[in-house]
């Protein structure tokens, strides 16, 4: 008997995006399988490999996976495991800074699309009168150099967008867990370090995991302490930020900009174009969730993922595991 | 009778733009001055501080401005200067430099709304049948980590966009005058090097002064080298593309965007919107002229021109004084 682990692949992956991987382990392909097949492999399985929780893999299924112990997230976050399901032996890893240098990268093109009109330009040519909006225009275009530069979240993301930051001459300051001093950006902590960054700052850039802390974390309150004419940026995930809150703000303050790549879920599923109608409003900029564009076809963003899949593979340790206790 | 210079200042500046100047000279305001008056001031004025060439100012006028010996453009560029209508000991400087940075996050931010579809989000979730788009969307969307961005002119503009370039980790090649080796910018110069980047470029930003070698620089011809799926980024002036080539290029290649803040001239002015429907093309994105807001209300912009304007008004030397030979 072979003492390879047992992986289930449920992404959308092929062989080639694998690596050494098919030669390491037993890899059962969720795409190719029928229900009873999957059925019988169920209880021999180690490791899922996934990219965004299957529909397949129920709470019946999971119960059923008695020698599940790792899972192994393609995508950065991990909000999509349903860690309810999973006993306490089960180790979930994300991938953390997979996306980081695509969605920083994104994030600036929100940024600078609301700072510079951008958008704006675009919708407004295509509008009867439009004669006198040149100058309107001109009149709400921000220079971000000397401007403060909040990030909420100083991993991949938060640094990969501070880096820019910096070399737009911004004076950056992060949220993160620890104090600390990293390439001139300020750190600040806790719930004081957050209202000083949400007070402070002229644009702020969400870039932490959906999780217990995090969820709705922006809300009417948090909004209130920004400044008028801020511009919030988020890549991060949608339920970040309290849709109806954010929403009433847009409404009541013309100069305040929410620019969104990431969206609100609707029974478990990202829901695009969202049920509140923000594109109604003109101080509101969306994206499809499009700013990690090769996810799919492996390549650097998986990298990081497949390293840790074959980590395991080979009975080494694994890395970026999460702490189960935020997702419950 | 006093040894102060006289200027007049033809720009949509107030007196507390204009620092200690007011003190070290005699100022005359073309705004506050009737025809009469202006004709009798013509031939005392020693110098013209200028932010857009004014039509008082025509051929009749400057041919008596026979004390002229300094012209100073408050605009970053000085193709509105009648160069023709000068005599040669007549010495005109640019305000180079003066909205690099401004102009530069301008440039990004039409970069990265090219590169990652911001603009077509916002247009196409407002079309019927939006259903499939966002797939579409994402398949679009460019990477910009280890791509090549090639800058057409290596002043402030230049060097401004270099650094987020760097920033986001590109490869940066740029056209300068003279050879150099610049915070990890590759220079090429020449025509040769012209062809080299715009062959080996992912992106390309135009940041050249509008004169003779410049009118006209990108045809259809340096069109073709570009690769299909490139990006051309225009701050500088419009006519440094040719109309009709790029309206054709933009029309057979689907996956080129050209994207601008500055337009083609038509009897003297910038005309927007353009004579072309470029706004009709999914692979255009036009923005106003906004990308230097804070123009005339004096401040950062300003401050080099009116440095220039002081040391002359105090009998010292001028910088960033232009080579009349390009602009005749």
């Amino acid at each position: 008997m072979s003492n390879k682990k047992n992986i289930l692949v449920a992404g959308p992956y092929s062989k080639a995006d694998l690596g050494e991987l098919p030669g390491l382990a037993n890899l059962y392909w969720l795409s190719e399988m029928s229900r009873a097949e999957l059925e019988a492999a169920l209880p021999s399985i180690d490791c899922i490999f996934v990219h965004f929780w299957p529909k397949e893999l129920d709470t019946e299924a999971m119960k059923k996976m008695t020698s599940l112990s790792f899972i192994q997230s393609g995508l950065a976050g991990v909000n999509h495991v349903p860690f309810r399901d999973l006993s306490n032996g089960v180790v979930v890893s994300s991938n953390a800074g997979g996306y980081s240098d695509e969605v920083g990268e994104f994030a600036w093109a929100l940024l600078l699309a609301a700072a510079k009109g951008v958008v704006s330009a675009q919708v407004r040519h295509r509008e009867p009168g439009y004669g006198s909006a040149p100058l309107e225009l001109g009149k709400r275009v921000v220079v971000l150099k000397g401007k403060v530069l909040g990030i909420l979240g100083y991993g991949g993301i938060g640094k990969s967008v501070a880096r820019v930051g910096a070399a737009l001459g911004m004076k950056v300051m992060a949220l993160s867990r620890k104090s600390m001093q990293h390439d001139g950006v300020e750190s600040a902590i806790g719930e004081g370090g957050l209202r000083k960054i949400l007070k402070e700052s002229d644009a702020v850039v969400l870039g932490l995991p959906l999780n217990n802390l995090t969820r709705k974390m922006i809300g009417r309150e948090e909004l209130a302490i920004m400044k008028p004419n801020a511009i919030l940026v988020n890549v991060a995930r949608g339920e970040i930020v309290e849709q109806q809150s954010l929403y009433e703000h847009l409404r009541r303050n013309e100069g305040f900009v929410y620019a969104t790549d990431v969206w609100w879920t609707k029974d478990g599923k990202e829901c695009y174009p969202p049920e509140l109608p923000f594109f109604e409003l003109k101080n509101f900029i969306g994206t499809p969730h499009v700013s990690g564009p090769s996810a799919v076809v492996g390549g650097g963003p998986l990298a990081n993922a497949l390293a840790n899949v074959t980590r395991y593979a080979r009975g080494e340790k694994v890395l970026n595991i999460v702490d189960r206790a935020d997702y419950l």
